[in-house]
């Protein structure tokens, strides 16, 4: 059935979607809007699998419209450019991450900081464009955007790698920019080791840091120190370990979305030491302010980041190789691979290889 | 009866005391340490009431040791100078705050910051010198200390207004010059109106803020106004005004230490605004991940400050006429005093003028 969207736009686009809270993603016909002047079309090649868009897909935030086409870690190339475009050219590599559009005029906005536009933003994926089409993400063959929330995919970076750095990778880079947990020699935590946590390893340890890897699970460990290059490891359930670490740590990120105490976390802190939140727990956090004034202690929270931040972290990434764990996937796995996302199955992102695999339906 | 520290110490001194959990005090005969190379001897003319005196003369918190002499606001004249005293003569005006002693050593009294110093510092009341003694507060005639430990009192500077700037004033205008709320034109948020709430909006204003009082009590709001200068009056259970206030603050500090909710406090900052605690509610803390990330904001705490600072506090204070309202008392009201700030029915600090009405026991 041709949706209002679909007559209004006159660029055949073909992506998956999810039709329903059961989540499930299966092609769908869809299109694009008509490059306007600042506008760049993009042939999609590669989409990395955020967890949120499993939450977007099922409709866990109560905030999701049917169909819904997910991906906000696209990467791929400028197939066309409007008239008054100026920072891109047909051919070029380029990512879009998780925003097409925001006001342009607030205070944030002008700082470069969109992401926390509060008007707000409009996502790339289930969001509303400003004429009330919706907007479909990545999971797809194509996307128009709007020049300013589009960014060069360094020469030194491949594809796939460069795609999850577009929302994992600017979600831990940014906070790390902006508490000053990017100075050599700085002894970083980070909490969880997932799709944000092993990129905030590498990028920690890109900026010179010691960084300690927390975890609930002692068989990561191995993993953490050999393979992602932290330097030390703590069980959090090992009372002894987390005391002897007392007051050694100058910033932890917290990746982790399940409920979680963060009264041993501030504990690690040194004064002056800053905890960000990334991840959203469901319960209120129970803090104290104990710890917080004796220790002049801050837990703050920090959300992706801005399109100029975003170029830099991809400029960053290339020049020191940091680069994501992906297990690359066909567009026809995208459902075991939600379903292994769910279980924590996979290390650490999944990429999807559009441009090879995502056929257009018959 | 003489105490072992009496013995020990050559010098006598005079004060009152509190001598069990009654928390009431009464003269007290007791002696000081010999002036060493570094020590400054202080004939005491003025003295603050913290609430934090009442919380250790009844032994709120399990850490006092009777007879306990309160006071940390202390403020006299120099007496006598050790033979390596520096910053001092005899005859200057000087003010001792929280604390008498720290390692010296460690990172933070390296940085000026003797009040994170983890050993940790050595409180004026209360605490243990190095030798085991007891510290004796300034609720007495004179008081020895290093002269680290002893700032020059501003000419411009009532020696009564002084004396509250000790500990109130460096604990609200610390952390306005740390996290950046000093900046002129920026809208700040003072929770609570007592001793250190009202110092807040005046530190506020002098360094050029637009100054909103938040405060359960609608009372307050001519005397905020009127009285203090605040620009702006919000009763925090008025929630069609906290409503319409959301998003507006740069910053708070809460001064309050009854058990209260942070979420209206997160809702009232701006993205990036910051919300430190000064007060410590006794149940843990609840807050939100979600306004912390949204909003990149950030929820922490602060207490009083190093000497180095105080030292600029005073100078500030003293050139921006920054002065606390005090209500002079004598030495024998001090009971009576306890308990109209256990109702908080004092504008806004009591001050013990000891140099004259602290009388020797015959």
């Amino acid at each position: 059935m041709a949706t209002q969207h679909e007559l209004e736009h006159p660029n055949k686009a073909f992506g998956w979607a999810a039709r329903d809270t059961s989540g499930v993603l299966s092609p769908f016909n869809f299109s694009r809007r008509e490059t306007s002047e600042k506008d760049v079309a993009i042939k999609v090649l590669y989409c990395g699998i955020c967890h949120s868009d499993l939450h977007m897909a099922k409709n866990d935030w109560g905030i999701s419209t049917y169909p819904l086409v997910p991906g906000h870690e696209i990467v791929g190339i400028v197939t066309k450019v409007g008239s008054k475009v100026e920072k891109f050219k047909i051919g070029e590599k380029v990512g879009v991450g998780f925003m097409v559009d925001s006001c342009r005029s607030c205070q944030n906005c002008s700082d470069n900081l969109e992401n926390y536009c509060p008007k707000p933003y409009t996502p790339t994926s289930g969001g509303k464009h400003s004429d009330g089409s919706i907007t479909y993400g990545g999971y797809s063959d194509s996307i128009v955007v709007d020049e300013h929330f589009i960014v060069h995919i360094s020469d030194g970076l491949p594809l796939e790698s460069a795609a999850p750095l577009l929302c994992a990778g600017i979600t831990v880079y940014s906070p790390l920019k902006y508490f000053g947990l990017d100075k050599p020699g700085l002894h970083i935590g980070i909490v969880g080791l997932g799709g944000l946590g092993h990129l905030a390893v590498k990028f920690a340890k890109a900026f010179g840091a010691y960084v300690t890897v927390i975890s609930t699970s002692p068989n990561k460990e191995k993993e953490a120190l050999e393979h992602l290059g932290a330097d030390s490891f703590l069980v959090s359930r090992d009372q002894d370990k987390m005391q002897a670490a007392m007051n050694t740590l100058d910033g932890i990120l917290d990746t982790v979305s399940g409920d979680h105490s963060l009264l041993p976390l501030l504990g690690l802190l040194k004064s002056h030491g800053k905890l960000v939140m990334l991840g959203v727990p469901t319960k209120p956090l129970e803090i104290s302010a104990f710890p917080l004034i004796l220790g002049r202690k801050l837990v703050a929270g920090s959300a992706i980041g801005g399109l100029k931040e975003t170029q830099e972290m991809i400029d960053f990434a290339a020049k020191h190789n940091v680069k994501p764990d992906v297990e690359i996937i066909p567009m026809d796995y995208v459902n075991t691979a939600m379903e292994r996302l769910l279980k924590a199955d996979v290390k650490y992102r999944f990429v999807i290889d559009i441009g090879n695999t995502l056929k257009p339906s018959s």
